[in-house]
Order: C-alpha cells, then structure tokens, then sequence
C-alpha cells in the first residue's frame, strides 16, 4: 500500500530495477535517488546524475562515498536537456524530482521548457521494458506552471506508443507531490498476452 | 507495471487479499470480480457479493459454480448502500466496480448518493489493514456525474484517518476507468515508521 510519492518511486525502484542496469537520474538534487538507485544496480549496474547545480554534484558525490560508492557512477554538470550527449546506451530508467533543490536556492529550479525536452530525450533512452517516473512537486515555491505544461504534454503523448499512469494523493492538504510513470505500451500489451 | 485499471485491481488482489479473508464485492455485475475475489480467499474465506439486479447474481453463481465453487460467499439481492445490514464483520477489502452490468441494460447503474453511502459503510466495514477499491468508469452512457460527486465526497475525506490514492491512464482515449483506492491513514504511517 503507498502512503506517498516516496512510496510509490520507492515501489518503481524496488520492483523494476535490476542488479546490473543502466539508469539515470535526471535531477540529483540532495544524492538521494542517485544513491538508492546505485544501491538497486549495485556494482556491475552504473548511474548517471545531471543537475545544473554544482553544489547539488558535489552533495550527492560525498552521499555515494559516504555509503562506501566510488565508482560506477558519472556526475554530470549539465541541463538533464542536454541528456543524449551524455548517454549513448539504453537505460532501464530515468528518474526525474521536478522542484528545486532542498534546502537550495528556491529561484533555482526545473522549468516547464527543459523538463520537457529532458523527458522526450529520455523516453529515446529507455529500453522495451524500462520507465520513466517524475515525481511532480507543485505549489509553494515551484508553482503550477510546471506541472500544468508537463501534464499537458503528458496527456498528448501517443498512446499507441506510450502508456501513462499518473499517481494522485487526493485527500492531502498542501499539494502534496504526484508521480507520473511513463512505459511503453507495446511492451505492456505483449506482456498481456503472455508473449513476453 | 499496470497497463490499464485491470492490471491496477489485479495487483491489489493478488499483493495483499489472502487465503481466509473476508472480503466484499459491492457490485456483482458479471461476476468476475466475486470469481476472482472467492479463489484468492479460498476455502477458508468468505465473500459477499451485492447487486440490486437478479439477473447479475444468477450470472455471478453460475460462473462460480463453474469454477467448481459452491460454498464460501454469499450473494445478496440488495443495495450496497445497505451493506451494514447483511455484514457484522471486520472485512480485509471491498471492491466496487462503478457503472452498468455488462451487456445489461444501460439504464440501470450506479448512482452517486447510494455510492457514496455504500463507500461510506464501507469504510467502517474494513479492518485497519484493509482497503476500499472503486474502479471508477465515466463518459459514455455512465456520464460525469458520479464520478465527479465521487471524487469531491473522497478529496474530502478526513486525511488523518484514510489515505486515497487515484490511479489515471491520462493518456488514453475516452475516458478510460481511474481506481481509486482508500487504506487506513494510520496503519500506513505506523507501518512506515517500522512499528508494524
């Protein structure tokens, strides 16, 4: 059962993520994600962690090597927008927190253009059977304007293509984050039927 | 990963209804979900299953007979706003599935003030480590309205004491089923804090 977004990337996480996978996280934020998802692939497994704050790198670098990680892992100084030329293999995942980083700048954050191009790169990126999940902050400090953008490119991506799930606490005071998951529909409709 | 409404359901029976439980299916209909409901609690369960046409429980106990299944529920003939009445038992879960029978006539379905009184009673009905899930079907012949009552009467609901998750495919078209599924607030955040 979930109690919040965390759970349910959490499930994502524990349930889809393999020893030995290729994955990314899109926003690195205070390490914690790039760590977990380090811990999941373990040592033959690599992840690969964007953020456009140098300070954010250099958080989630002392978390990895603080859990004993020092390598099979890239931190990446860039725009998570500028992901394929960075990547040039197939990921089981990529994981996005839209918001601005904890504890951060809050008038440094995700902006509606670049998240959406990250994820239209990243959905290039994603192997058959692999996903993209975004955890949506919105209100307070980051706004609607985000989230709206986002859910509305969300909504018009090819259904024969692509299948969304989107996550809602509905009863929560506060805006409390939604989680998107993003997989390919060919891939679920096959699995279906038993041929996968 | 969930492709549609079904697979969502799916999990949720299969992860956390048990052989022996007591569980109910407040919305008969063709009888799948009661089917599906009597082999996961087995011998030892119980499943009551409601619907105020007569036509869907007799489909509902011919298909459980076919399934060699001739004990173990009990299939009652009422509104399952009047639950209360033929339960006097802790349940683990009770499904509900929102709409019209199935190939039956379109003009009888679920309405929302009986619904949300069915929801209700059922959310006194269930066990702190149940839940409460409602595939929710809209547009169509089953319109906007109860969906839409639905949805504000669980937004509203008290958060402290219930958690209510939304499910959306928000890319497929027209107006694919959403599940929403309500657990015990308290329970998941004892459970989280490890003392469960």
């Amino acid at each position: 059962m979930f109690k919040n977004s965390h759970s349910v990337v959490k499930y994502y996480f524990d349930e889809f993520i393999c020893e030995g996978d290729r994955v990314a996280d899109a926003t690195a934020g205070g390490g914690s994600d790039t760590l977990s998802l380090k811990l999941r692939v373990g040592q033959s497994g690599f992840v690969y962690s964007f953020d456009i704050q140098n300070e954010a790198l250099i958080k989630t670098e002392k978390k990895l090597n603080e859990n004993g990680i020092t390598d099979g892992y890239k931190l990446i100084f860039d725009s998570h927008s500028n992901m394929d030329k960075h990547i040039s293999e197939k990921l089981k995942a990529v994981v996005f927190n839209l918001g601005y980083l904890p504890g951060g700048d809050h008038s440094i954050h995700t902006k509606p253009d670049t998240t959406i191009t990250a994820v239209e790169k990243s959905l290039d990126l994603i192997s058959e059977d692999g996903f993209v999940i975004i955890t949506i902050y919105h209100g307070g400090d980051s706004g609607f304007e985000e989230r709206d953008r986002l859910l509305e490119y969300l909504q018009n991506l090819d259904n024969k293509k692509y299948n969304v799930l989107l996550y809602n606490f509905i009863n929560k005071p506060n805006c409390p984050p939604m989680v998107a998951v993003i997989t390919n529909e060919e891939f679920l409709r096959r699995k279906q039927l038993g041929k996968i």
